[in-house]
């Protein structure tokens, strides 16, 4: 039988599954990413997930794929400007380091986003369709771009950009140093950035307590939604605002590309659910030029990343 | 020789060329649009325009094409929503009356935009790339994708509606009834009708006196390039306002699509020449993911529009 494996790199975990032929997973195997050290640390997070992955697909694997954070060229497998990684500031050729470590020449690599796209168009939401964006609104906001069935990478491999379509001229600062971004209104960062600061000049709200008793240091999708839950008005203003910026952003991208559906995900996606779905469905709407298009709700959530990594390995064999 | 026809079916003018195999235009006719009557007069008018052409050209042609205002279904051939022609107010099969009135039965139908850009990709300004937008700002702000060499239609044949991305939400009133929309911002409609309002309140403006000398009722482009040549103060604000929308929306395009290149035409871009497509370069910069994308001034002006109806009846041909 043949077997795949698939990582998911991010920025406090490391995912491997391991997806048999009829893509079903496996094996998983999970581990923290490395917050110091560098890359060979990494490397080492990586090959202890897959390995775990393996004993508990018991199964071996002919090929992997990586799903990364940061700007990556597929053809010589470098990662650059993966920020948030250990000594991944200067570019780390992360394709063929992993490769090394667990002795497997078929190694793949793509960015995080791509991979998740093509595994919701795979396996997921998006099953079936010729054309499809995918939007996935986590700490930042990314997308994929689905189109006759295969994934556009684009002419430098940055296709999908949704998170930095501008939906302000001029508007907020995105932490990517541009202004008026989508993900400047609807990225998990920015809404904790715009909640410290209203609370500093005095703003009530439950959010502090919130964090406090789910002892996180940061507002995780999950502080945000039990926010939401527990009716804390500053944490409904800056959602609606997220919902409002996604709305106009998707709806333009849309507007250029006509895909037949958008696929929303991520982690405030996920954490909110097909609530949150279709409320972004409704502020696409008055923006949209087509009357409708289809919105779903992504389905294969956290391990999706993993998953996508695994089929572009196994497409690529 | 086979050559062929291709008709541009515009608000103000019907223009059609001859083309020959090497995709030479080898004769032209022009008509004025009526304004009255319904859509056999608009037939009529398009009937009288290919035949000055195949006249000039001193040829028959084997196949036509119609680049049409309006959502077109080019599997129908019907067109609607073309409401700035007579009797276009619900939905005219207008591929089948054109191929009876010429006796033609080999009659293909697109919307103008997607024929425009279809033309600057196979013989003006984006001759040999695979990927490209193209942006013409005129009237209104049409745009049209090309992606591996082939126009992009889209899932309901609306791809590439550059005109509708928002770029500032909650934003201007479009036309369309939208807001926010890049031809709230770009348009010459929209453009003419801020001037106006800001005349109506009494601010100064060269605009009336411009118009007066030109005999013209409208501001048309050359209007408002006339009126930046003698440093109108009121146009230079507008204009960099449509500049700024331009920047942003086009950006944000690029910004999902990582197209090789950005083709502006259109009347307000002929107009105003190379130094406005390097001034919507310069407004794209701070927005966009990638370094830099190329942006072309179309080339083919005018004729594009017709030249493009005839390579598409040629290519389906």
């Amino acid at each position: 039988m043949s077997a795949t494996a698939g990582i998911d790199l991010g920025g406090t975990k490391v995912q491997a599954v391991v997806l048999d032929e009829l893509g079903e997973v496996i094996g998983q195997g999970r581990t923290r990413t490395p917050t110091k050290g560098g890359p060979s640390d990494v490397i080492d997070a990586i090959t202890s997930a897959v390995k775990d992955a393996m004993k508990s697909a018991k199964a071996d694997v002919n090929g992997v794929g990586i799903g990364s954070p940061g700007a990556i060229d597929p053809a010589t497998g470098y990662v650059t400007g993966a920020a948030n990684l250990p000594g991944f500031g200067e570019p780390v050729p992360l394709r063929d380091l992993v490769g090394e470590a667990l002795g497997l020449g078929q190694v793949r690599i793509d960015n995080d986003v791509n991979v998740g796209t093509l595994a919701e168009h795979r396996l997921g939401a998006g099953r079936g369709l010729d054309d499809l964006l995918a939007v996935f609104a986590g700490s930042g906001v990314g997308g994929g771009v689905i189109l006759g069935g295969e994934l556009r990478r684009g002419d430098h491999g940055s296709a999908g950009e949704i998170g930095h379509v501008v939906v302000r001229m001029g508007g907020d600062l995105c932490s990517c140093g541009r202004r008026g971004c989508m993900e400047a209104y609807a990225g998990r960062v920015a809404i904790e950035r715009k909640a410290r600061a209203a609370m500093e000049v005095g703003r009530p709200s439950l959010l502090p307590a919130i964090m406090r008793d789910r002892g996180r240091a940061r507002m995780t999708s999950g502080v945000l939604a039990a926010a939401l839950e527990a009716g804390d008005d500053l944490t409904h203003e800056l959602v609606d605002q997220a919902v409002a910026a996604l709305g106009a952003g998707i709806a333009s991208a849309v507007n250029v590309l006509d895909v037949q559906a958008v696929i929303l995900g991520g982690g405030l996606g996920e954490k909110l659910g097909d609530p949150f779905t279709r409320r972004v469905e409704a502020a696409m709407r008055p923006s949209l030029f087509v009357r409708a298009v289809e919105v779903r709700s992504a389905t294969l959530g956290d391990l999706g990343g993993a998953v996508g990594a695994a089929l572009m390995a196994r497409e690529a064999a």
